[in-house]
């Protein structure tokens, strides 16, 4: 029951967060390679923030496959999940500019983990709306991953304001764990399938 | 007969309208906490302007998923409405870029009533199609909420010239009234079902 | 076959394009009513354009409506149509900046007449597919206002030169004649569902 | 099994690049034509990118129609497809505010050259999933575009450096060996249904 709207609102949002961030990259004016200098730290917190943000659509993608009902509460998790993804090119666009300095940094951080929490709100009201028997709820019994982030986040957080480039290390660290897509959710509805 | 292109192209309009508003916060060049005190104000208006948007999204949910047939009324009503949240945007910078000063307090209150409006006259559009027994009709039958905000607007509008941190009030007022889901819809549906 | 998803492309473009025009109305740095004085003109260009694009979007949508079949000649046509509707946000901003002077008034009835032939040309595209004994061939067999447009769009480039304001006034008058949504496809499928 | 989100999200990733490329022609302050003539590269590169991104589009539609199951791997290596297609804006607008210059042309060609790599990718990763013996592996067995085109976007990087205009007319010229839809995938499809 309207499962199918709020994939596509969802997606549309996600779709415009990962595209604007790109025109946080100005068209340089000269010609040379050389003008290109001062757009790489803005090109590498594009690439770190598509990928954080690919991996959102990506779990989203699952989690939502294994959702059956969509509710009032599922539809405003869901909501507060994509505010805190929609300050994304803000804050991307903020380190990249600043060459990754502290401040920015653990701004960056907060809005990881903002997103995080978020992400785990929206979990528990789709699995109370589902019940503890649900396949997402199987899915996601030791859900290391998602426990783990915010504490590293956290961490990040701290450490920006002592050296931003551990705190960057981190957050690389993070993005790479997730990378490996959530095959919990895939292996339990296959086991469901059998 | 052409709801679900409908609800796209909506959804598609609402999820930019959320998204392009968040690049009125502009990155700024400094590198400390303090060089985002001047973008205080346009996140609070940010975080406003979400709320509503994200209201509008969910009851244009709920109205459409009890809507059976779309005519050309329909649609028309359905752009009309779309017109007047796509001016979100530029009021949430105003008022943003000004700290709530009074004119741009009041010609955010006008945008929000005109919206309110053009929702109400998009409701009114469906129940004439769907007939006065449909499930939307029965919904809103005492539909307090949708008669109380617009008088609510008017008195921001007014008290915005007097004191606009009343105006602001009441327009977070009306959001947290909302904030609800619309519930009627869910139980008449449900009601429906059994 | 695929109509599906050229709907969901379409209607993602327009609602971007309908949407990313709201940008050229840049924020005023003034908090009275008076610094929106010079946005008046940015404004009723804005007001202009949606109503073409929705118009567009509208008359789109019940011609896929009444297609079967989508061939490659088909996606084509409706990417070129998309073409020139993207151009709307450019003209708009540059009628609305310029107080509709003679030359961006006539490079807008340009777009305007483009848009209008690359419809055209997606409507044979349609036709050609789906056989001359289709609804759709039916409902457009006069299609008065599909070949009046062109004509008043040439007229409005050639008039700009003299008086900027004529122009205006037939741009004007063509969309209002185009607001009445195109009810010869509704009856015929409701003749056909008879 | 997920393969409509997958669409839905890519279709709002691409109608959003294609639309925001349009930004990148600023409305001039001028109000006759000579106004709009430092703007002419900037619309040849537009109309470029805007071709090369209606032909991803389109054979993305064609394939994704020929795929019956979507995998984690599926769902990455179109994200890393979208990746490079959204730096289309940057590097269009740098070759059109350049004039063609040989540094913005050849790294025009590396996006080029990457998307193409990504698209191969893709189409291998949905190969394996589907079985060699899938109506995609038989439609492309003897992929010459696919094959060629990398080897003549290398070729236009080279060659930008000793002459733009070659490189410009390399990256047209493999615009125009696409714009024939990928009938080969039609074809194939067409067998299989008789």
């Amino acid at each position: 029951m309207g499962k199918n709207r709020l994939e596509t609102f969802s997606d549309g949002v996600l779709a415009i967060i990962i595209t604007i961030m790109v025109l946080e990259m100005k068209v340089p004016h000269g010609a040379e390679f050389a003008a290109l200098n001062p757009l790489l730290p803005v090109f590498l917190s594009y690439v770190l923030s598509f990928v954080y943000l690919a991996i959102y659509w990506n779990n989203h993608h699952h989690m939502l496959h294994a959702t059956q009902r969509v509710t009032g509460t599922i539809l405003w998790a869901n909501l507060h999940l994509l505010f805190w993804l929609s300050l994304f090119p803000f804050v991307t666009g903020w380190i990249g500019e600043n060459h990754f300095a502290p401040a920015p940094m653990a701004l960056y951080g907060v809005v990881l983990l903002m997103a995080a929490i978020a992400y785990l709100v929206l979990q528990r009201a789709i699995i109370v709306s589902q019940g503890v028997d649900s396949l997402l709820a199987k899915a996601v019994r030791r859900d290391l991953k998602g426990k783990l982030s915010p504490v590293l986040y956290g961490a990040g957080i701290l450490l920006a304001f002592l050296e931003p480039r551990i705190a960057a290390a981190i957050y690389v660290f993070v993005a790479l764990i997730w990378l490996v897509p959530d095959r919990r959710i895939e292996r339990v509805l296959g086991e469901n399938e059998t």
